[in-house]
């Protein structure tokens, strides 16, 4: 294990292998050329790492494209509005949407004044309570606005500090509500509009959204194996998701992810590390837009699904090493604390209850014991889902940190005489 | 002066006004019908705040219109590229340019590779060194390029911290090179396209900027005054720059600026604290296009420029008190730190010598003792020239303290028996 962890942290594999995705393939939305860039990208190189077996699992997978967004403030003074469109979101007419704006601080103060949201623009302007707080005005804003009539959505971008940064994400529509636009705008301009709001002012915008929903399209995760020494058919999988969203690069939000997963691999395989059991790294696509490669990959692997020992999945972002938040029983918990005690001297040791990872929920709902990757992630939402999260974010001896700490775990659960699935009879549900 | 310093970190006046300001003016770039707003929320407010009289005082500067501008990058991987023009570039030709970029660090590398520049755009991404190191890409890049045959130049944001935010300010072009389009990118943008440069990509960037440099404009300075009750042909002059740039709201460049003195000087009056000094506010016009107002009024005021016993400007944004900068002789440096010692309870009382401010610097080089008014502005470039200078920036306890130090030091000069100006016999020069 020391050896791992000090060869994980001289190694320069992630970091070059993350540059190379956010500057040269950049931005790979679900379903768009980007994304099958990514893909390219990351069969070639991962081949070139010398994995024994590298391959692709197309599925069809939902898809959203992007098209023009304009909005400006027409009254009490005329200014520009930069919008992003949330995730999924429908297009306004394409002679755009003019309206009256209603802003509001909450869904409590939506409900009191409810009345006075027909024909509105809603404006969500909650201050930040967290990002699970926060980010249901992104995903449910639009439903509960059009509850009561309203004609759009613009939500303050989920974040806890900006720059006038747009932040995007995923949202979705209910079957018993109309389905509006819903746009992030900053929270420099979404605290504007309620302090003038406030202030008595009547505010009115203007806002254009070309925004298309196609059929399902073809996408792909992408697999990448080095084979067991003894037990070839037990499976750890460890992965991240290899789709982002349309702004930014994806650095921190999966890149990185990625990159420590397959940097991991392939730093057993550059020290001729081959464990008992099978490492299988799987760049999970379509996760932005739903989880849907998680769910395919459940679904193609459902046979194998009990060979795997354990599930490990990097999606908070490569900051410093913090440890692993653990989704299965008290016995694969207390496990993983022995395994992972080692890392304490590069911060990684931390194992307890929790989140394991989207990409996974499928397979760790069928039993498999899952395992989340965690970095001192608290400028995280600074970059997430938005043009900011780009690779000059990214701190590179973090990232080999992080390379070492699930290298060297998933080396030891690869090579525990103890298969981990095997003490996970009992699963925790959150 | 404690009553005044109690009464100034109590007082709410600054903080509703640059509010006003902000949220309801918004952005006013020199020319632009939004600084007539602004001048118009200026001349109402200041006579509703009780001064003595509210004047403007027109005269013809430069102006510029930004018009539409757009970039992408074409190759080695297409995406959008956020443009903001610098102030006073020219457009590029209808049709735009499309061109291959040359990416340098600094203009030691353009140097170097000179003869690659002939009908490249030039891309400079200095690292942070610092505003007065960094601004010079931004101030004399274009001109730097042309030289070389460039024809059209991309500028890092001038910032010491980003979240994929565009900073504009000004430049200026230089009679024997050919005038090309200039525009900022982002840190991010920036930095990603000089990485894949170095990996030996080659970057071709299509740029569209429509802006135009229209004839002088008439603008206004707006003066305030508080007539002095013994000697009111003595002049205390404070104030800051009413204009803004076209992007965010002008918080903290330099409404804050505009705030404090006005607000200052209003305390005095609220408090019936006439000094025997005369004190005037003046708001000044075209700052960021050149400190045209501080030219104009050096002009109008040709005659009693000698009667001014001090000159202060406030133009470093409004974060927590530090004190003053001084632009005069020893004499005066000396005289205003026993002036400002009381202000320690506020943390305003350093007092050294140094740069006054670009409004004031005209009648300061004609002999005015010179003030700049400092806080720790240590956030201050993140917000500088940007859409993120916004009101939400501004912590309403430190602008009151700013009022506070601001206006215990003009009633300490208008009051003083001994004039600054007498104190003024040697000017230094920086």
């Amino acid at each position: 294990v020391a050896r791992i962890v000090t060869a994980g942290t001289e190694d320069s594999f992630a970091c070059d292998w993350l540059q190379g995705l956010c500057d040269s393939v950049g931005a790979r939305l679900a379903g768009s050329p980007g994304y099958e860039a990514a893909v390219a990208y990351a069969v070639r190189t991962a081949t070139e790492a010398g994995f024994d077996r590298v391959w692709t699992e197309p599925f069809d997978g939902p898809c959203w494209v992007r098209g023009a967004e304009h909005a400006r403030v027409l009254a009490p003074v005329e200014f520009e509005l930069p919008i992003l469109g949330i995730g999924m979101t429908v297009g306004t007419p394409a002679e755009g949407i003019e309206a009256e704006v209603l802003a509001v601080t909450d869904f409590a103060e939506l409900e009191q004044r409810a009345a006075e949201a027909e024909g509105r623009i809603v404006l969500f302007n909650p201050p930040w309570g967290g990002y699970g707080e926060s980010v249901q005005y992104r995903t449910k804003g639009a439903v509960e606005a059009a509850r009561h009539g309203a004609v759009a959505v613009l939500v303050r971008s989920v974040t806890n500090h900006s720059l006038a940064t747009l932040h995007t994400g995923m949202m979705s529509y209910a079957d018993d509500v109309a389905q509006i636009p819903a746009a992030c705008v900053t929270v420099e301009d979404a605290g504007r509009l309620q302090r003038l709001s406030k202030a008595g002012a009547t505010i009115r915008v203007r806002m254009l959204m070309d925004h298309e929903t196609p059929p399902a399209c073809t996408q792909a995760n992408v697999i990448a194996e080095l084979r067991g020494r003894e037990r070839p058919d037990e499976i750890v999988l460890i992965g991240g998701h290899l789709d982002s969203w349309d702004v930014g690069t994806g650095a921190h939000d999966d890149g990185a992810g990625c990159a420590i997963t397959l940097a991991a691999a392939q730093l057993l395989a550059k020290l001729e590390l081959r464990p008992r059991r099978t490492v299988r790294v799987v760049l999970f696509a379509c996760e932005e837009l739903g989880g849907h490669g998680g769910q395919a990959y459940a679904s193609a692997h459902a046979d194998e699904v009990s060979n795997h020992v354990a599930a490990l999945e990097s999606d908070s972002g490569s900051f410093a090493p913090r440890g692993f938040t653990v989704r299965s029983s008290d016995a694969v918990i207390a496990r993983l604390g022995e395994l992972a005690a080692p890392l304490s001297s590069i911060g990684a040791e931390a194992v307890s209850a929790g989140w394991a990872g989207v990409d996974i929920h499928p397979i760790v709902e069928l039993g498999v014991p899952g395992i989340g990757h965690r970095t001192h992630h608290d400028a995280y939402f600074h970059y997430h889902h938005s043009p900011a999260d780009t690779f000059d974010k990214i701190d590179p001896e973090d990232l080999a940190r992080n390379v070492a700490a699930v290298a060297a775990l998933t080396w030891l659960i690869a090579e525990d005489e103890t298969s981990l699935r095997d003490l996970a009879t009992e699963v925790e549900t959150e």
